[in-house]
């Protein structure tokens, strides 16, 4: 089914109100969380909206717990989260962060004790929006064996880096450390498709395009194998490190869900050092010339971020798909 | 055949001064090659010193380039690398990105026009020594297809992560964004192995585990798929854009060699905002958990970067390893 932007964001916000939430951050995860969907991120949209509720009620979110500054030096700033709403925190996270940088060219902001950012490319299209660069990563639950181990001990550590565009057509990359997402193994599975490249090891550690048995082996292949591997590791070393706060080993122990991760956030105000028209040709050279490659098959080559501006006008114009089960459950909770 | 450091050292300085490079500068290249190969960075240390040499000789590096600022804001910096040793200008760089870092915590130099910095983990371990946390990466030449495409239009661009622990023995992930490098095809094809993962598409556009298919097709494989290829692509828009330099198609369309290629150092001062007592135990119980993990094969589970200190000391006692033609090559240089 689909529904209308405006819809989704009512209920939402509805629904988190009447779970606990203030008004004020009620209305931003809700938008949030509707955008992400509207702009094509359904597995962290309004499809996840049931798992932040019972967040909320679980008490791993509390609604409330803003940011908190702990050290500050020049343009890097540390934060406690205080278990808030991981979107409202990191949206407040980017955004300090964006303002350090208008005074140091660059700035770091690090957040520990916050939750769940949902869509990682949100926090990059905001700094985009304002003309600055950004990096930014968390980490996660433990959910992926290192490599050469069998048990899960890495996240898989969603990275992010986006670069403005004019128009909007930001180039963004919003990429976890692991190659499938168990979300994405279920609804193959469901489905009853293979992974269209290896997705992990089954039990017997034969590596497979199974998601099935990868479910059931829990054993999720990193992306570029060794290396996705190697990349989650520094990742939540950087997080937990910078931020003094909890390391994916740390937030698998305190069982229960994925709360209190790290995170950290880095703006670029890269047009105190470089001129805008060319950095504009610079980005509009490499859009024409990936367009310009031989395609392997009938799909256009696109650049990162590309089809997102698709999807959101299609999904303003015709509603957001969202899985009718999941639409329902939204709305008796 | 295995070669002394020193010996190594002073054959690579030696030679490249007959090429016309300055006391200094000879001094600081061949120190980091013959360190690259000591710690284990083989592709990228002695065996790669002809190709330094032939490149001074073809004139795409110009001995006695230095780096030359452009502008500055803050703690953010842009540099000119006048075409001099790769090496010489990263080093430069990453040096100038942790005096900055000191001022505001966080700190980006961003360089154009400069060379090939033979291994990305030498400028994060430069970083670490002095207790800094580092993010850099570079462009290259072309050479991978992007997601979709079937012609070489992007570029390996190698990432680079480094957070410093006590005892040097640092977090590191150094990683190219292709699968694997051409340089380990065609080791493969040589000894006549098949590479344990993808390797990459052949001429009928089938993934293939053969060496030889792909070194044919020219269609190598970005790690972990669509994401190494999104990723290539924004840390080139990151670098020609921060730097206002050459992006990976204007380094293809120049013709000839690898050069003038642009790159970006990110320093962290994180000891201004962290406490350095409880980063260690941080970075000690990610350690130590990794090493808990329940091994798949005989390898034991290493933390990124940890390999490194022990192949140091083994080749500090026996000698480097170093390929005998290679050897005889660099004495008739």
């Amino acid at each position: 089914m689909r529904i209308g932007f405006d819809e989704a964001e009512a209920v939402m916000r509805e629904k988190l109100i009447r779970h606990g939430a203030g008004k004020e951050e009620a209305e931003t995860v809700a938008y949030e969380m509707a955008r992400n969907s509207l702009e094509g991120t359904y597995t962290h949209g309004i499809n996840r909206f049931p798992s932040v509720v019972k967040n909320i009620d679980d008490g791993f979110i509390i609604p409330g717990g803003k940011m908190e500054l702990l050290s500050a030096f020049g343009s890097s700033e540390r934060y406690d989260g205080n278990l808030g709403f991981g979107i409202v925190n990191a949206r407040a996270a980017i955004d300090r962060a964006v303002e350090l940088a208008e005074s140091c060219g660059i700035a770091v902001v690090a957040l520990r004790n916050t939750n769940h950012w949902l869509r990682a490319a949100t926090y990059g299209l905001r700094a985009a929006e304002r003309g600055f660069a950004a990096i930014c990563f968390t980490n996660t639950l433990p959910n992926m064996p290192a490599w050469g181990g069998v048990d899960a001990r890495i996240g898989n550590n969603p990275f992010m880096m986006a670069f403005p565009r004019e128009n909007g057509q930001h180039f963004i990359v919003d990429s976890a450390m692991s190659q499938y997402s168990y979300g994405a193994l279920e609804i193959a599975e469901q489905e009853g498709r293979k992974m269209p490249f290896p997705a992990g090891y089954d039990e017997n550690g034969v590596l497979t395009d199974d998601p099935s048995a990868v479910i059931r082996s829990r054993r999720t292949l990193p992306a570029g194998y060794w290396k996705g591997s190697a990349m989650s590791i520094l990742l939540d070393v950087f997080a937990s490190s910078l931020s003094m706060g909890r390391s994916v080993q740390e937030i698998g122990h305190s069982g229960g869900g994925e709360y209190g991760v790290s995170q950290v956030f880095i703006a670029i105000d890269w047009k105190r050092t470089a001129d805008e028209k060319t950095v504009t040709a610079i980005g509009d050279a490499i859009t024409a010339d990936l367009k310009s490659s031989v395609p392997a098959g009938s799909a256009p080559i696109v650049y990162p971020g590309e089809r997102l501006m698709g999807i959101k006008e299609r999904n303003l114009r015709d509603g957001i798909p969202v899985d009718e089960r999941v639409w329902k459950n939204i709305l008796s909770l």
